[in-house]
């Protein structure tokens, strides 16, 4: 395990790393997608059992599937407040005393529980997030426990960056001053992790293994229409904790509805010292007033600032599916895309705005037109708000619309929630139509009165209200330049030129850090060293001999 | 330079080290010491030049001798806030660029240069703080250029934490997708260090040379009453940057006075993206609130749990030694000794709580007595208020006073402002009187029912009013888990029986953590890797090949 443990770190620290859990479904034994499909079929309309609350007697579920637009039926242990603290409280104190090897080991061992579960935890989290069969198997499964495997080797590392002990000797000339001295990553306390409804998994598991690597225990308290995909983390923890003969409350699902949420009541109870959030900025910004050690991932606005490449189309197809995926509900989904009105340059001259405008818009068609792409691409949408938001927004600015003609259906689920993509053009001015987060299939594209006032509104959209991202298309260096010193400057990362099956959606493990923590979309970033430390407080003790 | 950072990092890590600036005087060059004395001497009453303000035309100047009780007539530049952050904007973006060695180098040959003048220093620091000649020496010299490097250790380490760039293959199937990144920790802006009068060397230089080593720029806003000191650092900064080419603007001095503060007005200042306070504990509160990057170290109250020890008379003249030391006027200095009625049990039988109190005391006078050893421990009080108020807390409890008849003369400053140990001795229900910082040299001595209620009161006065540090006093193994879990578990480090050479004031470059950053005597400590990590943001851009 050890030197295991070591490559890990090396191999997180390297940032070259691909992954260790396989991301193609092919690469699995074949009955593990029957069977778990069976088990996702077999898990509808009954009580999701935990192995740590048998003995529970109040229920709750009430997830909806957005393919299905039907209830699972599925409920879920719901413990009162007081009880999951007071649970919390009594396994604090054994898991704290488990060593830093003993807590990998369990941890990975959920990993491993998790890991011959992926199938049912996509069809978990199809039929909860509305995401595509393959986004369900990628981000819920092997990508969510490379993330967890990250902040494992992170914490692994920071826990040992002191020794446990030392014997420090001062020569003070006639004598020697001997002291014996303990260096302890002393846990905060409880940690509360408040999920997302989607992406239940991959936003929940760094904040919620990092605590438990740092010796905290944890209550989840995913979104009410989303808990069966963490269920099936949390019940795998447990499991591995049970067979290391450790108290399983040390990690505890906290289940709530959207008509009783609990989310409050247990990030402000005196007990709960740590808190990772993922979702809106109005809870997000309340969190990060409880002035206990919190991690936020708001929204922002992500920006594509396009000035020139080498060929227009690709970029329209990839810019296109960027904001296809998953209908524009990832939190790293580009929104305006800012274009001087001087045209884009190409190899193949100089393409007006208009040009590129129809050309994103054909793109876009193109896509939707593809029926064995469309359906996987889109998914499905989460939540009902979302059509009707953007419908709304479609009604008030009818008259910036591009419209395309298209009709996606989803062949396998005919009463899937669909939405394509909505295109507005809007000039710099605009501000008050594109400068806000419009969550969804919905896109901007802003003219500008040149390359320096759109990287200037760039920049200032970043600061003002936040991005986990930005892509940027220039065959300039000197813009190149000019894009990175600014957009780094409000701590926003940059995509250069991504074409083909580059994305600037999407974040890797080991690889890319994801949010900055720098800008108004989130307070912290995984997995940097500050993601694992501020869960704990080293303390020195020192001993005379 | 590459290998000596190596191995500064792996000393630093191993917390074993014992120092790289050596703290005996008499290990320096002789006529060093007669140059500093001359230097000093010089320095009186003159304009304080430094290499990047020679046209400034204000001057301030307030500093008063504790052992002369005269002004030194020392004037320092003094600009305009407006001045001093729009040349550090200015400043700022050469800085930044500069490479993490080169950063190195600068601060380096900074410790260099001053030490060759660690004599001037201590004089220096003597007539401002008020310290003695050899905690002046040891403390503004040796021991901060050894939290310096501590600090530049710890930052070379996490700046490089990433690799600058990696190329990341990611395998497809029919094709690889090949994408480079890059990795850089950006730093946050402008950094302003806030010091005290007490230590203005110990306490302002890892906030310093964080800032500059991460890439910030730095103003230096020290206490009016203590500005000398620090200005020596800061002179040895601008001439290594000016040798090196860089813009001395990177570090600059913020000069102000008791009735013109400047710390608010720069505190608030936008451009200031991060403050290190070390002080009282209403203006760091305030400093917290700011919702800036903050790294604060305020007050709290140290206490000592006598149960007991092998020889009680060791334990009283550790104790004596330690309260004397700088008369009180440590953070780290214990204020607070709690002995249960039952006395206290020691290899020659039980000591009556009477008789422990009368030791203590006996102690003390046995140290005030000794005309060698006297005046060089308590050094002189810093500020008139402290003795004012001491003497109010003695009028007011005056029936609780313990005395003892002692004449403190220093023979060498017949002027020096002293104030020798107070001793009030008062039950466990006296929380009024003994639940507050008393600054200076003042003692409690604390009656309680019994090992089980000192231990709760010491472990709540740390949780509610904040330590630094913590001492106890037990042979009882069972009794040392539970002294080292309880406290532990409010964020506060305990030296268990410390008699002889060792002190439980002393906090030691690369071997003890300074402030647990747990509990409410401070937000941060120096240096673990939160200390350097919190002042950039890494940012990583990614480029499609």
């Amino acid at each position: 395990m050890q030197s295991s443990i070591q490559e890990l770190i090396q191999a997180n620290r390297s940032r070259a790393f691909f992954f260790k859990y396989n991301e193609n479904p092919k690469a699995y034994a074949e009955d593990l997608a029957a069977q778990g499909l069976l088990a996702f079929q077999q898990r509808l309309n009954t009580n999701y059992n935990l192995p740590a609350e048998a003995s529970c007697s109040q229920w709750v579920g009430e997830e909806v599937s957005p393919y299905l637009q039907t209830g699972l039926g599925i409920h879920y242990p719901q413990l009162s407040v007081d009880a999951l603290i007071q649970q919390a409280q009594t396994a604090q104190t054994s898991w704290q005393a488990t060593s830093i090897d003993q807590r990998f080991e369990i941890l990975n061992q959920s990993l491993e529980i998790v890991g011959q579960r992926f199938f049912e935890l996509a069809y978990a989290t199809m039929h909860t997030t509305g995401q595509s069969f393959m986004m369900s198997f990628q981000a819920s499964g092997p990508h969510a426990c490379d993330r967890a495997l990250e902040v494992m080797a992170t914490a692994y590392e920071q826990l040992t960056y002191y020794p446990n002990q030392v014997n420090w000797v001062k020569p003070m000339g006639k004598f020697d001053l001997s002291l014996h001295k303990t260096y302890s990553p002393i846990p905060k306390g409880i940690g509360l992790v408040i999920g997302c409804s989607t992406f239940p998994t991959w936003n929940t598991v760094p904040g919620l293994y990092a605590n438990l690597m740092t010796g905290n225990v944890c209550i989840v308290k995913p979104h009410p229409k989303a808990i069966y995909p963490i269920a099936i983390f949390i019940e795998a923890l447990q499991t591995a904790m049970i067979n290391a003969g450790v108290n399983p409350h040390s990690i505890q699902l906290a289940a709530d509805t959207i008509e009783a949420p609990l989310s409050k009541t247990l990030a402000e109870h005196p007990a709960v010292q740590l808190i990772d959030y993922t979702g809106g900025n109005a809870f997000g910004d309340y969190v990060e007033s409880l002035h206990k050690t919190c991690f936020t991932e708001k929204a922002g606005i992500n920006s594509i600032l396009l000035d020139s490449c080498k060929n227009i189309d690709a970029v329209a197809q990839n810019i296109a599916f960027a904001v296809s995926l998953y209908s524009g509900q990832m939190c790293t989904a580009p929104q305006n895309i800012y274009i001087a009105k001087q045209g884009v340059q190409t190899e193949e001259g100089l393409v007006s705005v208009t040009d590129v405008q129809q050309k994103i818009v054909m793109a876009i068609k193109g896509l939707m037109d593809n029926p064995k792409a469309a359906a996987p691409t889109l998914g499905a949408i989460q939540n009902d708000a979302t059509i009707s938001r953007i419908q709304q927004e479609l009604q008030l600015h009818a008259d910036k619309v591009l419209t395309y003609d298209t009709n996606v259906v989803n062949a396998e689920f005919e009463s899937a929630r669909i939405q394509t993509p909505s295109v507005i053009a809007c000039s710099v001015e605009d501000k008050n139509i594109y400068m806000k987060e419009c969550f969804g299939p919905m896109i901007y594209l802003v003219q500008t009165e040149s390359f320096e006032q759109s990287l200037s509104v760039v920049q200032a959209s970043a600061q003002s209200h936040g991005a986990i991202t930005c892509s940027a298309y220039t065959t300039d260096a000197a813009k190149t330049t000019a894009i990175q010193v600014a957009m780094n400057a409000v701590f926003t990362p940059v995509s250069f030129n991504f074409i083909a099956a580059a994305f600037v959606n999407q974040h890797a493990a080991f690889s890319d850090l994801h949010v900055s923590g720098g800008n108004p979309a989130g307070n912290a970033t995984f997995t940097n060293t500050d993601f694992i430390n501020k869960r704990y407080i080293w303390i020195g003790n020192r001993y005379m001999l």
